[in-house]
């Protein structure tokens, strides 16, 4: 009999509460078909795993251990912020890959991450097949941002959709105590540096016309401080006080980041950053209203005891299909989360070529954001509201969610090459 | 058949994700014991209901709706920061609540707040006697600072504990992920300004020594930064990261607050808050190394969605258990939770005169602490740790916690003076 190939697996960038979930579904799936597939190496640190020889045998992780990757958030094997040059500027990383793949006979490459891994998975392929080593690259969507372009959503955007949600209604609920004798307005912000999906899902906590939050600021709509200004007070003159919701990424008129419009400490060191202290500061300035605001940063991308319920399934069913498209003889492509229905919500896994979804962003549409710039429209919500439905709260023990750290084994190297990074 | 004298319930202070629920076990009494009393009242926005009449009638309200409250964070009626000035300083604000009291035939009084609100309702009780209008005054203990004398510990600290345990938990998953290309070290700054029982419960989602959180930041504990540094660069040495959580109101060995350490905008315009950007930008400015930071603000003291079940319990029975005192003939009273054993956990409840709580603070005991000042000791976590047991998800709909807002009709006013606040 053959020696059956192996497979290597690599997470990508920033980790979400459900990557793992994707990593539970690739390795399960290549369990199942253990009859066509070989050992799955995860990568170590992501793709810098593959470039040094540093490669895990998940072979090495029990069943249980990997279903609880499943209710695990961020990134069990280790992510990376590195993106590989073009073919024509570092031609080395991507021969390297080749023969690390070649050294380790993998044959599939499932790369699990945003626009610029698949990008990198795409690229991979091309180069295997120059280099006379043909590798299976298949992508696995993952991003908070949700701004891959034509799957519908991006498995772990539906999860921070909900904690965001969840978080700005439950401190409305709080400012909405206080405001007789204490503050008035607070500012949560988001993430979303370039598009406006987060900020769009912290509308989804009012319900009804004139609940919080009172005011989203997109990175989408430049900031119109004047504006801004006339609505927040107006807000607290009606309703006795006002929630606003921002993206890290807002920017002024003039395209300039407003978390780093000059914040200094007291020795004239840099900014800080953190836009919704500028907001709230800009408030207490102009306004006058005692305020408070909080930086949720990693909380929201890790909060993975407040998962979606759907996006849990999504990132599951993206990583299983993945290795199912690579047994078929897929190449050079990415399982994607098609909507056949928003009401009831209905979905299906379809098929991408990597060559449509690399370098792409995904913007939140104008049509998503009210004429005034400050809101989201019934459309955007209908968009939205099935993204965050269900709850998969995670297995809890001694008062906390049980998440799983895995033994991470190494795989003996076999090269005598080093490779740096 | 005598009229049924009324009682009036009001919310003090900052709210928590259980004050509700302890509203909830103070209607619920109330309601099973209709036949001694009458109407239950709640003051509009805590005691300045009371001063300026504004009572809401909460017979109006459904059983389905007071059933509700348990599972929704902040304040239903409105809480207030109103401190009563000493009987001597202001008696005029006695009497009016006096005035009030008697016009609406209030003959019980529970408050349910920290110190300075338990402070108000045992001098509310002894004018009371002065004026020959005899009120039950009985406290409902509120705080998550958890910083109330005598009771074991107080409603709302073990869900803002298990909030911050889960949050610094997660954050350090995600950071472990990306250490090696990105993010080195995280902070998350969370509430207590004085009393480091926050800040202690961050701790818990260390499981195993070695484990994130790496440094705690005590109130309780001077700034020592040379130390501080030190510890983090050995951390990211060691684990490859170094998670700390540091409480609001830290402190600089000459007592002034870190978070006024002199951060100014761009125009000069004083701090915007925040110690955890001042932390962390010390990090990078001394070490260098990469960093992002958290503040959660309101999120940690509203997230009902991830309440302790312990603490929800306890906050029903404190309730329950103030009317059920003032109903057996005590006065001057504050149900206290009473810790009969700590593995197993068990408590049960307890009664305080007001005279003993008012106005005392309980820190962080000094054992609690390690001796580097950077972590909780064994004994410390065998504290914490049954506060945080339990899960009490609320109900959701359409993906979001399903919170009831109440109807707060008010009573019709009697008094024809009106009180200027």
């Amino acid at each position: 009999m053959a020696k059956k190939p192996n497979a290597f697996y690599a997470q990508s960038g920033g980790v979400t509460a459900v990557i793992n979930a994707s990593a539970c579904g690739v390795i399960e799936a290549a369990r199942k078909h253990s009859d066509r597939i070989g050992k799955l190496y995860a990568g170590r640190n992501g793709i810098l795993g593959a470039l040094t020889e540093d490669l895990i045998d998940t072979s090495k992780e029990s069943d249980a251990a990997i279903r609880a990757l499943r209710h695990t958030p961020a990134g069990a094997f280790g992510s990376a912020r590195y993106k590989l040059k073009s073919l024509e500027q570092n031609r080395t990383e991507y021969e390297r890959l080749i023969e690390v793949f070649r050294a380790h006979d993998i044959r599939y490459f499932f790369y699990n991450g945003g626009g610029d891994s698949q990008d990198t998975a795409h690229k991979v392929s091309q180069i295997g097949e120059q280099l006379g080593y043909p590798i299976v690259c298949v992508g696995v969507p993952k991003t908070v941002d949700n701004d891959l372009p034509v799957t519908d959503c991006c498995p772990g955007f539906g999860s921070v959709a909900k904690y965001v949600a969840t978080s700005i209604r439950e401190a409305a609920f709080d400012v909405a105590s206080m405001a007789k004798t204490s503050t008035r307005v607070f500012v949560l912000e988001v993430m979303g540096r370039h598009a406006g999906w987060i900020t769009a899902a912290c509308g989804l906590a009012a319900e009804k016309p004139g609940q919080a939050p009172h005011v989203l600021l997109f990175p989408e709509i430049p900031f119109a401080q004047e504006k801004f200004l006339a609505r927040v007070d107006e807000t607290v003159k009606q309703k006795g006080y006002c929630v606003i919701g921002v993206s890290e990424g807002l920017r002024d008129p003039s395209g300039r980041f407003l978390s780093e419009s000059g914040l200094r400490d007291a020795f004239g060191h840099a900014q800080l950053g953190g836009v919704a202290p500028v907001i709230a500061n800009l408030v207490r300035e102009q306004l006058g209203h005692k305020y408070h605001w909080a930086v949720a940063d990693y909380l929201q991308r890790a909060a993975r005891h407040i998962a979606s319920k759907t996006d849990v399934a999504q990132a599951y069913a993206m990583g299983k299909a993945a290795v199912e498209f690579a047994l078929r003889g897929h190449n050079a492509v990415m399982p994607i989360i098609v909507r056949t229905s928003s009401r009831p919500y209905a979905w299906k896994v379809g098929m991408v070529p990597l060559a449509e979804v690399a370098n792409r962003e995904k913007m939140l549409p104008r049509d998503f954001i009210t004429p005034d710039g400050f809101g989201i429209t019934a459309k955007c919500r209908r968009y939205l509201e099935p993204l965050i439905a269900g709850e998969d709260f995670p297995p809890f023990k001694n008062g906390l969610p049980d998440y799983v750290t895995l033994r991470n084994i190494a795989v003996p190297k076999k090269l005598k090459t080093t490779f740096k990074v």
